[in-house]
């Protein structure tokens, strides 16, 4: 069993779904790290991803920009995340993973599979809980980058 | 990790998946509620809901009328329910969610995706378990109602 | 909550879409047991298998020819696997469930739902690990034996 690294996605999936972006980016260290590649470019070891943000305020960029500028398709995410990995790592790190399948229903509820795959997080204690110091998102479905408004 | 909460959870997906609606029954307490509605109407506060049961008289009405009156398309349910969360609430209670997938099979072993989307369930204790006080379900997917035989 | 049996399966999920099938199968006790059916011949009591290896060897074997013999369309597995449930058997087994949902993507990226359904399994001890003495995948899904190429 995972501990705090279950609940920690769960709290991950969770926010996302609720659209409370800005709780979301509550779940990264200062120094973080957040990545979406295609299981191919990993596998191949290419550095092309398909979302980066390499440091915190990149993402808290991203995410008022969602807010305020993008304009994309108004949907509902519902992310199902499958069971959960976690193993200590160096320096009190912890690795953990999990499978997800997320689902996207737009404005008429109609639901499509819009992306499964694997994420690998390297987790950092802080106080009682843990905070994600890498987040890798490695998607298995070819997702167009246009279509990737928010974070996965 | 949310222990009770978790198993009742797991055994409410598999009494349903399972046809075994009676035994499904039983995780309800006498003083109880089980209600889906749509995401869309949740938000905006409407009152319409797309199963109601205000108590569990008329939902053993309705898993009567199931097994004895109506006519529906035979098909097997399969609940893949996510990440479990779960916390105290007032007067011993406890607040529990998960997201879920719901996926029907019919007679051709053919699957759709019927829906997603979250349980936010009340429990309260009972011995050593935990029986719903109420279920609201909040569904992504725009349902049909007259597809809505058996529970989600 | 479910223990060994979580991570059993946790594991088992996660070897078989890193493609680890080799590790996979230590998952397996000696005498052990790997069978594929469909909900409908379970439920008619039909003796009819999607796949059966009834000892580990043919287990074995199946594995090496699908690394050196078989054609078959190169796709990447997602398991995303729900609640656990997991009792105590009769000699210290432990007999354990869960309900799974399989993607498969393609070499373009495109994801499709390949299966549900759930898995039954009979787990021994072995020293601090659980192994798996029988598994019993019954999938809802009419899948194709032939598009049956790995594992479930």
């Amino acid at each position: 069993m995972a501990g705090g690294a279950y609940d920690l996605f769960e709290l991950y999936g969770r926010l996302l779904d609720e659209d409370r972006l800005e709780d979301w980016l509550d779940l990264f260290a200062e120094t973080s790290r957040y990545e979406i590649v295609s299981r191919e470019n990993r596998a191949l070891n290419l550095p092309l991803s398909l979302m980066l943000c390499d440091n915190k305020d990149m993402l808290r960029d991203r995410i008022h920009s969602l807010r305020h500028a993008n304009i994309f398709n108004i949907h509902r995410d519902c992310h199902v995340i499958g069971l959960v990995h976690a193993v200590p790592a160096a320096g009190e790190r912890v690795s953990a993973g999990a499978s997800y399948s997320l689902f996207q229903s737009n404005q008429d509820g109609e639901t499509r599979l819009f992306s499964v795959g694997r994420y690998y997080f390297e987790l950092v204690r802080h106080g009682d809980s843990l905070l994600i110091a890498q987040a890798l998102v490695v998607v298995d479905t070819g997702t167009i980058p246009t279509l990737l408004a928010t974070p996965i």
